[in-house]
């Protein structure tokens, strides 16, 4: 028997978000299991709030999850979440989602020595980031993960090869888990007609959460931009961020 | 029983701004208590007058507060802002609002001796900063914080990854205090649709006063653009600066 | 006899992509045997399971084929194409098609020791995948060539005039396998009047799949912006990724 | 009694700039006492010229004055006042107002050396500067001082951390010798709606003076952008380069 | 007697392009002879073929022609060349034309030993051009040069300043052998209002090869954007790439 | 008595340049003697040919004229000014204007040895450049010099700072020449409304000589941007280049 909330077409599994509107968007289906998605996202457009509903969705649909935090202290986003209406005290009580705050990993020098030899901090970072949420997935034998936010972890490195390159590890160790997973990443353009970020070549699905200005007056808008192995709807959506957290509205324009 | 000027709902506490106009935005319930807030201004905008607004409004509603200021002779602002309505002389006389002349901070040396070793400038002026703040803080008894501006600063790190981590670390640092925070820092672009700074991703709040130019007229134009926990007006709102400091119109729009 | 889906005109053979919409763009005739071409894409443009569709339909014409990937695990990309019915089980198991997966290669160190003598980590990484897509075009007997994508490989090098020699050298050996071949590359601009990306300049052919915003709509547009030797159409027109993979409409207008 | 041209509200102290339509937009009047106000102008906006009407007419109300020219030989300046109707020579012999040459500063080698060590060639050009103005005001017993211009300075500082830190110290040096000052600097940009610079959040006061194309007309445009302790208008007018100056319009729209 | 296709006038000769519509433009009279040309085009823009029927043409009128490639292998161009109707083979074997196969220069190193001393890849590789294209004028008694492109070796140059000095270099070699020379390049900028390139400032004359997009068609756009000594049409006009070349159509306006 | 085409008011001397309507924008007056007049132009513009005439004419005013040429053999831009009609042949011959070659100077070495010491090699260029420039004015008795162009010589340095300061030296070395001088620099914007460069900061004049795209149509426009000391016509009037060399239409608007 297929759990809930998945579904299996032409030896691809799917597993479905939970998040009111999204399925709809993605044909009905959700995400491929075990596919590697970036959300894009302007400073306060619920980019977080979305991916702890992801977690807790997939807890309801007997997925657990692993949440791994960056930059923030990860107290202060759950309180913010349970605010919002998105409470994870149960499933994190019940060791069903795991919170991994890998801030500390910013404290790291520029070198460190290792026995006899002496390693690059942002390598270390990297090598230190994929051993927490391989081990907090084992521990949780989670099938979702979320890794919030990339950005500072990928500027790390100065060179756009070398960006490209270790998000292309990070990405591979997430396959490796087998977790359909979510990499947070920040966007700095506020306009529809935007410049394509390296970061969306190379996941397989990419979703953006933007504020965009009409007139004088800004809109919230949610579009699945790419999801390999999905006739997915590609037009922008309204959105908005409320009690229970993130809607979307597949059967409205922006504008 | 909960101070005047102070609600909780769901864990949260918040704390009104008691500046005209901003609460409403806020939901009616001002910042959630303890947040980090990036308030980014235009030239002119009169950012610094709305932070030394927000400490005064503090005291009367029985929070003490401390001002930080690391470019200017923090004497000006005093009498400019007492100019404007807003007169700190009392609270400060009676030490319920703390002001630490930060400005010296630049003269400190790109490589600084302590006993036999050598720290960068850089590295040791946020450290001051911290310890400036945080013992500010403790003798004032504070609850509000202001850092004025963080530009200077954060630019004295070369790479991006750099302010971010030392933008992070400032963060963490005023979290430490309990305060509800203000970071004042300059907005380069008059657009509203503008390109987001990396500051705006690691707050938990984001206010922008700006200047928009409409035909051939400016425009003053306030917006609360990240709030989380907060159910707030995403909207851009006109204010203007008069007798009493800054004062927003939630119920008009900008044009 | 001339092979089905070739022609010849005036010493030049032409072979048929096969894809629907697309011969007719060419002239007729598909792409000059031989010649190489850059296929550039937005994220989620599809330009992937274009050149896989160009591989089956190769095969279905009696040219055997090779597809290098060099950022991402192949096998997922097949699952992916099979999704969309783009189906390449048989081919690859009857040896027709040859999967190389070259993603290794961004394992390599910068500085690489052979024997006494130090090579550069990036030249070395050039020389293995001409070396690999020399060997296995020979060993698959192949006509058809697919390098997906080489903007990894190409920016590992850091200087414009370095890139440049650098895929002028993969653009040679591709032409001394005598194969046709496809370059695919990322697109990062969104717009119909775009700036042109030095890769154009250097192959025989340019393909664009991009997606374009007309008011709050996105739109597929395939065109064909380069084709020596062919008197292709040189306008837009709309395309969609569905069951079968891509197909253009040539005879349709983008807006 | 206060001096003619000055006026005094709430402790701060105001001087009329005298210049026709200035003080108006001033709210009536004039500078605040002891600021610094950066003043931004296209080429052959006037910026000069104003900068020496405002010491012109400091001296009929009382308030001596001195011009450091950094870039250009003040003898032909003065030359092209006095043919605008600007004559500064009377002043000048009455010891009223001081011109210092301070253009040699730029023949400095990059390091110097005094007695063992050695300095750098910018920072002994900013002391200098420092040291000359300060001198200069005191020998007039200024009140009013003019820097023009600011930008060859300030670039020779590589990073803009370091230019910040510069100006910063200026903008102090200024501040000491308690004379209301005015900086002047270049603007590159030729649109109202422009990307602000650095040194317009460190001044109390800014004034752009540009030339704005409408159509294919060019229209002067004058407009005080920020001014700390002051109601101005914040307002763009024209303004003419006519005998006698600089002239604002006030009442008058720029379209 | 004059020969075919020049005339003389005020001291001047000029000689016929022979290219349909491009001789109108340029005042019915050609180019100067002696001059050098910039042709500027996107890709696909047929600047490569236009090159060649200005050889062409001259061996039709008696000047002979010499072509140096430098990206790409010859053959493949000639090919191309004859496909669109513009057959060199007969020239080639007459000896009037001579090909010059300057590829291989990309494939010297970075640092040359000659002799003791060590001489920098690139100044070498501009040094290789200049004999080698000097020898085959020589040899093939041209009066007519092209040089495709300029691009790769003009980027060896890091620097802007070397960049200059390598072109006016190559253009004064080019001088020297007083053919009417040709100089191709690549336009990345895909506007008729566009940014003007250094090059264009270096040569006697400038010809832009463009693809305009208006509303949803593009359109290919021929200018003469500068030629000394001509009282040249500087208008755009529309032209074709078909049987037989190029084609500019003098009479019509774009759009 | 004043020699004809100057004029002499309130301390100043004019000099007529006698170009056809240009004058006219110079409020009836030329020139103020001894200015430094930056003249932008984008490629074709006419800027060579415009300071040309400026040079014929001041001979028939009985001002002698040097004209230094540095990126390009002078022998072509006289044949060339020859044909539209500028001839100085007979000036030359007769000694009252002087042609410098200075081309040779971008052949300097980067680091050129002077008995035991070292000189940079642009400083050395610019000092030649001085001499020379110097010298020829001293042999000519000129009154009027041109330089052109300045672009390439002002390259080779660096950094914005040392740019700034060698054609800070360029200008005061034209100043001590008293002649009035022209610089003549390169413009790659094409936009009326265009980012001003620092050169035009530094002269007390600027002329700009632009082709602007109005619809499908290019027009030429010339305008006098800053001229210190003249009330001149700031708009911007439609010129030709003909028989004879630049005409502007004063009593014309552009569009």
């Amino acid at each position: 028997m297929v759990p809930r909330g998945m579904s299996n077409q032409g030896g691809i599994t799917y597993v479905k978000t939970g998040i009111k509107g999204v399925d709809t968007i993605l044909d009905g289906k959700g995400f491929p299991k075990g596919w590697s998605v970036l959300v894009l996202g302007a400073p306060g457009s619920g980019k977080t709030i979305f991916s702890l509903q992801f977690l807790k969705e997939g807890v309801e649909m007997g997925e657990n999850g692993v949440y791994v935090s960056l930059d923030e202290d990860p107290e202060r986003l759950l309180q913010n979440a349970r605010q919002m209406g998105v409470d994870l005290a149960k499933p994190i009580k019940d060791g069903k989602i795991a919170i991994v705050d890998a801030s500390p990993i910013r404290l790291l020098p520029a070198k460190i020595k290792l026995g006899g030899a002496e390693v690059g901090g942002k390598e270390f970072a990297l090598a230190t980031l994929v051993t927490s949420m391989t081990e907090a997935v084992k521990k949780t034998d989670a099938s979702r993960l979320v890794v919030d936010p990339i950005s500072t972890l990928i500027l790390h490195f100065g060179q756009e090869y070398e960006r490209r390159i270790a998000f292309l590890d990070l990405i591979a160790a997430a396959a490796k888990t087998r977790c359909t997973s979510l990499f947070l990443s920040e966007m700095n353009d506020a306009q529809l007609q935007r410049s394509h970020l390296f970061e969306e070549f190379l996941t397989q699905g990419v979703i953006v959460m933007s504020k965009i200005l009409a007139g004088s007056t800004f809109s919230r808008v949610f579009s699945v931009e790419k999801m390999r192995g999905i006739a997915h709807d590609t037009q922008p959506h309204p959105y908005r961020i409320a009690e229970g957290g993130v809607e979307v509205f597949p059967a409205e324009q922006i504008f």
